[in-house]
């Protein structure tokens, strides 16, 4: 950039090293640090997967709570399934496309968009639901916060609005550090209780000696009926577990190389770790005795007969067992709830990451605003982490940030795009089957398909008792949102294919203009329009004039006296505007020219000049940005600027280069870093 | 403008009509119709000033209200000296400078924008108090509202910005009907009291029977000093019944010719009806023995010596007299009642249609940003109107709408603009006299010259006393807002003579620049890149080329593959970008190019097209819009926008022209209206 005018170098030079240009470039992850990248959505779904599992059981009181840990089997063999599924999934396509790639491919577009519209809801739900449960485990912390839960979830969703908006540059230790001391605290936290419960001295739960009386309707003795519809809901709530865990599919180009191998293999650690975590709550939950509600039905708790007093408040399974557990370490206790709250901020964060990349995916299809598809279009990219911020604060305050309720909203977006990548990974290696002759090649594709076809017959199944068990509590309003994104989405690309037919081109577009008539607008005779006039002479038009707007004689006067001291060369032409319109006139004009030569061309010079400070724009060039405007409806005219900077305009030059080497959030998990800031993690 | 395309025809002949051109034209107003259209800002006043007059007074108890007739006369008295000053001054100025014109050429800058930030604060409260007092009169009108007034006045200030904003055409009757309905009733009114006061049956006023305890520390009997302050504070008070008879001042291009003796005629028919509603209403109120105390203090009437109940609601001064003389005759009553309400409404419009008049004028002289100098900037005409809207909104919430307050602020700036302007004028004469030779002329300098100073003389005196007895009870606040808008406008034309200075063309500007290096930018081979390739051919450059920029292999493969297909002739300049960023490797070519060769301009040629639909924008040219705003930083670089107009771009085009062809509030009263709806008024 060579913006170093004469008695400008001293200042240059001060400037030199804030200005000095970044280039983006590529750090790849090893796998240590791919894990955390991509791990703290999935993880942080155990900090109120289980709790809705016990709250769905308690529907027919605590008896039904033997059924806990059987739940969570189920769960963990539907997870298990859908992780194996994914990393089929890495290696078929690598590039990063994740579920809304595999769907169009194989499926079609419109499944495509299907997957799309279920992925946009999604991560304004991830939003939501992460920060509504970390508010309750603030509040857990926090006693002084507690009855105060939504105003806390708003309030960090507004401030990760703030940070993702002014960029922050991620590093591998920003979700290392947090993800690791999670994994340790949740992990440890079960191991030590596992161990306090063979030596037969785990201590009961804060609620152990509470009873739960059932919803009216849902005694015991329960029909099979009834048990089989208590069961499918306590599960498929218990499904929330599985939300995340496709990340990995959309990050393998971050990943160090073979990247598709490395991506499989994170994605099994990530399930193996995810499972055990979910297992051991609920067992360690049903061990120390844990009674848990809905918690607008508290008044369902008694002790020994008797109603809790006002005021209780019913702290989350992780909070009651890590009370439990370190029953005499509370060191111990706030470590756990603390670190839980830091994930489930980090869970919402990946949604901040995550929205970007999509939208530039689906604008790159035509589905999205094209300007989402172009790195560094801040304007583009600020109103998608608004738009996000915007919808999730009007979910987590239209159901006041409970968990309970939201969760209801969750996992059936999940679950769509879950099938339709299945069936698209189906249709893939049957497709793939059709080519390949190589025996071994072919068994192995075969296996493959197997993996996916069970995949999919889990997934599918948990999708219609998913739908069954939650359309009516709150998942019609994902579906409603869903076709919402659908039907924008097909409208957007019909309007560029209408666009794009409109404009295709013909063989009529070959004539030539045979002239071009040039006006440089003055407004005065300054130093803008003598480097306009001498821009517009250098293009040698077949004709050229200056034209003035006139609006006052004395004014007016003066200019050509002034014009012809300068002795141009050039002809000045006077419009006159008696009520000091100044655009109109240059459009007529203009289209006077062109009507008077259809053949030809009118090139209209607008001196301009560049100035830095916000304010000073508001002071300038207003004039020169309407006629531009309306100059672009007047056919046969090209309108060209010819800036003049001014000293002040190197501020905002800085300023437009700061924005451009801005980091933008989901840089990481795309593989692109600055390279000033390129450390290489050593293998 | 024409902008018919093959197969449009059929559209445009249904689209005719409605976008037939108009021209702006001239429409001069005859006397009968300038006198309303500018008086109803002066004469509304009187709907709140004798009010203030019988508050101050009443400090002392109702016996000071022996002083009333004799301030309304002192008042009278200045009045008639202010408005025998304006006739000289529609004489020597009949540009429609006014006040700020006067004071800039005579006194200096210093004092124009002195002037200028007087009138600002005026305009602002001018809406404020006729608005805070017309929902008194609502409130009087219709007793639900009692108690509202301030969420009143905050609606209708709403209101009169969303009309202002929408542009009324305003025809002459819009202002005759109600203003002269108002001096028939408040004429009327008065004429049938003294008529009943002759026949010795005006009744009492409601409040005639109340006592009212004076303030403590002002019990009889007073000492001179006291009493004199007193009175100072009423007279000062009553001064505001001066308010907008400089309007005319500021019209004088609107009247039929003679201008000048017609505005002079004008103004004194006005000067004569205001003081008579004056004078009348208040001898009539002390003669139906009204009291009238600070609404904040209604605990100083009483009635035989004890309290009034709770809820006593005080009516203004009119309403009380109107109650009285029609107290067998309601419909009388609402008569006067409403037509005073809608004359105060109308006086806050006078400021809605002055406010972007002056933002012109003073934008003329630099003093303001330049856009609001041109007609037809619809962003800058709004921007002042909501800017009004919201400082007026502002003042109403923070005075809780009482007129009694907002009046504290009112007359300071007007009365520092009738100094200057007093001021101006004398300078003005005495300097005409240095030239004049003319005996007979010379006499009537000099007379003009007297009635300048006794102008000046009462005006300075009042000045001074509003000064001393207003400063601490809300003028300081009119001070500081003066002050600041003082700086401002101080700072703008200190902005815009730096820049002036800078870009003044001195003899080094005359070197022409050598070649001219022509790059097309290229995003895909359409109808829009033919048609840039083609004009920027028809410019004949030393060099041309097509610049695209490669994000995807597979694309940039089947763009080439067309481009030679196409045999354009041109060669194309592939730039990769594997980061996608479009902006940034544009910039720099366009730099190396120029590096290359410092003397030669390179031209920039970006393909548009042009979409009709708010929405249809947001989906295109945002890349193009980034890249031309970067572009601007680069010396030494002209863009050329090609634009290809879609067919969509007939709605755009037709709504900008609906724009332009808007009436701007304030057109009637600069002279202007459209020629389409020129009814010319018969002689």
């Amino acid at each position: 950039m060579s913006l170093v005018g004469v008695g400008d170098v001293s200042k240059r030079i001060l400037l030199g090293r804030k200005l000095r240009s970044a280039q983006l470039g590529e750090t790849l992850l090893p796998k240590r640090i791919a894990l955390p990248v991509f791990a703290s959505d999935a993880l942080s779904s155990v900090a109120y997967a289980p709790d809705e599992v016990f709250i769905m059981l308690a529907i027919a009181g605590a008896s039904a709570y033997v059924w806990s840990w059987k739940i969570a089997i189920a769960v963990a063999i539907v997870m298990a399934a859908v992780i194996a599924s994914y990393r089929q999934t890495v290696h078929a396509y690598p590039s990063g496309g994740g579920d809304y790639e595999v769907a169009t491919v194989n499926l079609g577009r419109t499944a495509g968009i299907t997957v799309g519209s279920a992925l946009l809801v999604d991560y304004v739900l991830t939003v939501a639901v992460s920060i509504s449960s970390g508010s309750q485990y603030a509040a857990a912390a926090i006693p002084a916060l507690q009855g105060h839960e939504a105003t806390v979830a708003l309030v960090l969703v507004a401030l990760l609005t703030a940070v993702n908006l002014r960029g922050i540059r991620e590093s591998g230790s920003f979700f290392a550090v947090p993800t690791y001391l999670f994994m340790f605290a949740i992990l440890g936290m079960c191991a030590y209780g596992f161990i306090e419960l063979l030596g037969g001295n785990l201590p009961d739960a804060e609620s152990a000696s509470l009873e739960i009386t059932p919803q009216p309707g849902w005694e015991e003795p329960l029909t099979t009926v009834g048990l089989l519809f208590l069961l499918a809901r306590a599960f498929s709530s218990g499904c929330a577990a599985l939300t995340g865990v496709e990340a990995i599919s959309n990050g393998v180009p971050a990943f160090k190389r073979p990247k598709s191998k490395n991506a499989a293999t994170t994605l099994l650690l990530l399930g193996l770790i995810a499972i055990t975590m979910m297992v051991s709550v609920i067992v360690l939950a049903k061990q120390i005795g844990l009674k848990y509600v809905d918690p607008h039905e508290l008044d369902r708790l008694t002790l020994n007969g008797q109603p809790l007093p006002e005021g209780y408040d019913q702290h989350t399974v992780i909070a009651q067992i890590a009370d439990a557990v370190f029953h005499d370490f509370s060191p111990g206790f706030y470590f756990v709830v603390t670190v839980t709250g830091v994930i489930l901020v980090l869970a919402a964060n990946t949604a901040f990451n995550g929205f970007p990349v999509l939208g530039s995916i689906l604008a790159k299809d035509g589905l999205a605003p094209r300007a989402l598809g172009a790195r560094g279009d801040r304007l583009a990219y600020s109103n998608g982490i608004v738009f996000l911020a915007v919808m999730a604060m009007v979910l987590i305050w239209a159901f006041d940030a409970e968990t309970t309720k939201l969760i209801q909203l969750y996992i059936v977006g999940v679950f769509v795009s879950f099938n339709l990548s299945q069936l698209g990974m189906i249709r893939h290696w049957t497709r793939a089957l059709e080519t390949e002759r190589d025996q071994a090649e072919r068994r192995r594709i075969q296996r493959s398909r197997v993996i996916n076809a069970i995949g999919l017959s889990f997934t599918s199944v948990v999708l219609v008792i998913v739908l069954v068990t939650k359309f009516l509590h709150g998942a019609w309003i994902t579906i409603l949102a869903m076709g919402f994104f659908f039907v924008m989405m097909k409208s957007i690309r019909k309007h560029y294919e209408g666009v794009e037919l409109e404009l295709a081109a013909d063989e009529t577009d070959k004539a030539l203009p045979t002239r071009v008539h040039a006006i440089v607008l003055v407004s005065k005779l300054h130093k803008p329009t003598l480097r306009a006039l001498a821009f517009a002479k250098a293009t040698r038009p077949n004709a050229l004039e200056g034209v003035y707007v006139s609006v006052d004689d004395r004014e007016t006067a003066r200019l050509l006296e002034e014009w012809d001291e300068r002795n141009t060369g050039v002809p000045l032409k006077v419009l006159h505007s008696p009520y000091r319109e100044i655009v109109k006139p240059i459009v007529e004009y203009a289209s006077a020219i062109r009507r008077a030569n259809p053949r030809g061309v009118v090139a209209v010079y607008i001196p301009e000049y560049v100035v830095g400070r916000w304010w000073e724009q508001l002071l300038h060039n207003q004039t020169a940005l309407r006629l531009k405007g309306r100059l672009l409806f007047t056919p046969g005219v090209m309108v060209t600027s010819v800036p003049y900077q001014l000293r002040s305009s190197e501020l905002a030059l800085e300023r437009e280069e700061r924005d451009e080497h801005r980091v933008h959030a989901g840089d990481l998990r795309r593989g692109r870093v600055r390279q000033d800031n390129n450390r290489q993690y050593p293998r």
